[in-house]
């Protein structure tokens, strides 16, 4: 399975789609924002005024197609906006002009994307010149001319690998992603995939972007060394759970289950800069790293209506938060007829794990990389 | 009416829609190219290495999501690839870099468009280094930066108006478009606000394209000055008759016929000429009018498959054509449902029409123009 082809969050706008179902990234952009301005504040601070007289170019890869994207576009230019005027880079007749790249798979629900963004303000600035354009492609392929690119920006994308790790074939078995069951061959598997793609990202990030140019990359990681250590996956391992049920009653067939894994890898630390130093192209200013709650989403909501913890309730958020990400594969794979079935069962049992984990956690890494002097 | 919120061709790809309706255009596109070609040609004669070595911009404006926008950009990267080389402006590790924006307004069916282009190989160069992004807007708005853009094409969609003219209101009656029976006042409306629109395309496009840029626009236009003459608009005298009849009928609303006209203006030559000189920003360079018979798609089908004129046939490949670019607006005026019943009244009309009037035509006008030095 190559990503380009069912690599999509849910589409539209209904009860099941991604739009609808990304409260939680929102809140790890919040808490990655801090970062964020860190890294702007830097960049103007080294930066000659020639660079951004003209256009600041940046990008939004994997935007998918939620409020998400425009939030934090909008937070960027106004940010830069100010750091523009602080450093005096705009005079009374030339402002500064912004072009925003919004980057997905070509799968991705533009259309929506396009609607959303339709005669919205770009942050606070009304009279701001901002482009927006739709960037279809992966961002394991090219997709800018050399040497233009200032900032780019990505929240929840690059943990994609680029495709099913090679080689895993039916060695997983019934696991769907690394798991403390699965053979060795599975983690090596996974991580040699991770390393290839990370550095192909970086590699072709570094020949878009100008010398001086920023990246602030936030994804899902682990906290700790050990690939099999099960706090890390939990949510995969209830969906494989999930899946399995289904097998025992004849739901789905067992070679199904069998053939499929997921194209996600959530690095450590050390992976990371690993990477980073061995590709060469960028620095690495900042890493962070923080643990998000499965039921993030719930708190907020508890919070602001005053209720007490329900696990069916908690279960259905999380589940359809998964759902959002996970169902265009799910239904490529299995076929789409399984699904409400098999988020139903996912839903008890997630709702079930959080009220024996209460503070069920997954770690999510944010890093500031400067691309080096070429 | 504002065109940023129906103006889109028909979405999708089944049999009503644009991209399967859109084989006119294509004949349309072929008949121009040796305007096109004689302007990219002109444009490397007078160019300097330094202008193109980097990245060479263009944009397809009004794209729509058929696959004519692809046919079109290969032709041109084909064509400039060549012309790079000729000037020797490719040295062996320094090709040229490609950025292709697709342009259309916000509603447009991108979705389909990204669909078709992804996986393409643009042109016939496999290796070339080409960047293809979506941008939302309208054309009558800015949308690049200063001073960047190197060329833009557009076929078929500068005919389109911003909105309905203002001031129009109820004046032309049961008309859809300027008719023999519609009072001064509507030919001034449609004349003006064709002006104003005109003039503000230009505006903008000087602004963004580099001095020396170039713009290759096809639109449909009329062959003779007097706007009230039949022969160019016989299209839209059928289709208000059409909704008459269901006037009379009583399945469309008399009141709802009088509150529509078409966006839509076919300019003389005269008039272009006057507005391009107006405005100032570019030189007219060359001014080509053709006529296109109305049934050049059945022409084709003809052609191939040795077939006799069958007046239904043709009435229906027409009114196919029309309905792709003219039911996002109709559905939205008149509601959904009166569409099916409309086009297949419109198809015979179009039949009984295209046998009277066995080369039925209509105008099109290309210019090619150059943006003066700054």
């Amino acid at each position: 399975m190559v990503m380009k082809n069912v690599g999509h969050m849910n589409a539209g706008d209904d009860e099941t789609s991604y739009a609808n179902n990304s409260a939680l990234q929102k809140g790890v952009i919040l808490e990655a924002m801090p970062v964020l301005d860190e890294t702007l504040r830097d960049m103007f601070a080294a930066a000659e005024s020639c660079c951004f007289q003209k256009c600041w170019k940046m990008v939004d890869l994997g935007c998918s197609s939620g409020p998400n994207s425009l939030f934090v576009i909008s937070h960027i230019l106004d940010t830069v906006e100010q750091l523009c005027r602080n450093k005096n880079f705009i005079g009374s007749d030339n402002s500064p002009e912004f072009e925003v790249f919004l980057n997905d798979l070509p799968d991705n629900d533009f259309n929506n994307l396009f609607k959303l963004m339709s005669g919205q303000v770009i942050g606070k600035n009304k009279k701001r010149r901002c482009f927006l354009y739709g960037l279809p492609g992966s961002f394991y392929d090219r997709l800018f001319p050399s040497n233009t690119l200032h900032f780019a920006y990505s929240s929840y994308s690059i943990h994609w690998l680029s495709q099913i790790p090679e080689g895993l074939d039916r060695n997983n078995r019934e696991n769907i992603y690394m798991a403390r069951t699965s053979p060795p061959e599975v983690f090596e598997a996974y991580a040699k995939q991770y390393q290839k793609d990370f550095s192909t990202f970086l590699r072709l990030r570094g020949e878009e972007m100008i010398a001086g140019g920023r990246m602030v990359l936030t994804f899902v990681g682990r906290s700790v060394k050990d690939p099999s250590c099960k706090h890390h996956s939990a949510h995969y391992t209830l969906l494989s759970q999930s899946l399995l049920d289904m097998v025992a009653e004849g739901l789905v067939k067992m070679d199904d289950l069998y053939s499929f894994n997921v194209p996600i890898y959530m690095p450590c630390e050390e992976e990371v800069k690993t990477v980073i130093q061995k590709e060469g192209s960028f620095n690495l200013d900042k890493l962070h790293v923080f643990p998000v709650r499965w039921d993030a989403q719930d708190n907020i909501i508890n919070y602001e209506n005053d209720l007490v913890f329900d696990k069916h309730r908690s279960g259905k958020l999380v589940a359809n938060c998964v759902r959002a990400f996970m169902e265009p594969m799910l239904a490529a794979h299995f076929g789409s007829s399984i699904v409400d079935e098999l988020f139903g069962r996912y839903e008890e049992k997630m709702g079930e794990h959080l009220s024996e984990q209460k503070y069920s956690s997954y770690y999510t890494i944010v890093i500031s990389l400067s691309r080096k002097r070429k």
